[in-house]
């Protein structure tokens, strides 16, 4: 990818669940969930299914440190 | 933690940069790079620190998914 | 709290509504009315509901002035 | 303000701190400090210093609870 | 307008559709697409329709490079 | 691109500010400037500069309307 959002992790999709406008999807990243709230539009549009390979992308930006 | 937002990876800071304003850290997640950019204001009142055990933190309305 | 966004205002819950994603929480700050967008995944875990005592947690990026 | 994100809170410029790219706002809001890192392009241009009177503005899905 | 986030592109509202808790709003602008995820709290109380003129506005701290 | 942020606008950089952690850099979009902050490590990692043929991106959940 050539996105200025370079953090990426790999994973795969456990979960998809589509509301009216958004969708949430739930990520298994190396045993840790982490969760997307995407907008339904853009998870139809990719077709988002439990057990697809993806990559969780973040803005350098909205990443946060706990100590 | 009881923060709404609950995507959380555990990580080791690799790097610290400080800027005037900001500040980058580099947080190696399971063999991955994850970059933070947090206010320097935050970075030095925790006191981040190369070889700190800390966690990566994000909103899931800020995950995107790439498939 | 010991998490890089440390805005932190306290407030009073005074209402929830759960759709099928997302979750809406309207928090009384000094007064003043603050929204938060949150997944309806979160609001559950955290079992929010109208008179709880919280803090509205904003991260320095995510904060604009208006002049 | 006409903007969709309606979160405000009013407050007074405390200090201003520029970076070449960034800048940090820090604004007294009812005795609380709320940090706001916006671009130094958009602090000049509105020309914000300390003891101004704005208003922080916060987009809802950017607000996180901490319970 | 006097807000620090000054990314502003004019555009048409092509579509909304409202969720118990988001909306979704389609803006046209100059023949691309721009889909912004607000409250159905903020699309109601600007009675967002389609057909109406706005403008969309980002913070820069969100907007991503793909070179 | 295969991302769930498919608010995508194409442009021209006109500049490019490195900071110590950030960089700006502004782009003209049909004839509209559009600022971009993101890290000086994306910047120079994607080599950007004035001239370069580029689109923006932007999630959803990030974009405001002003009506």
């Amino acid at each position: 990818m050539t996105l200025s959002a370079r953090n990426q992790l790999p994973g795969t999709i456990k979960s998809v669940v589509l509301g009216a406008v958004m969708a949430e999807i739930v990520v298994d990243v190396g045993g840790h969930e982490v969760v997307a709230a995407v907008t339904r539009r853009s998870a139809e549009s990719l077709g988002l299914a439990a057990g697809d390979e993806v990559r969780v992308v973040i803005k350098a930006t909205e990443v946060m440190i706990d100590k």
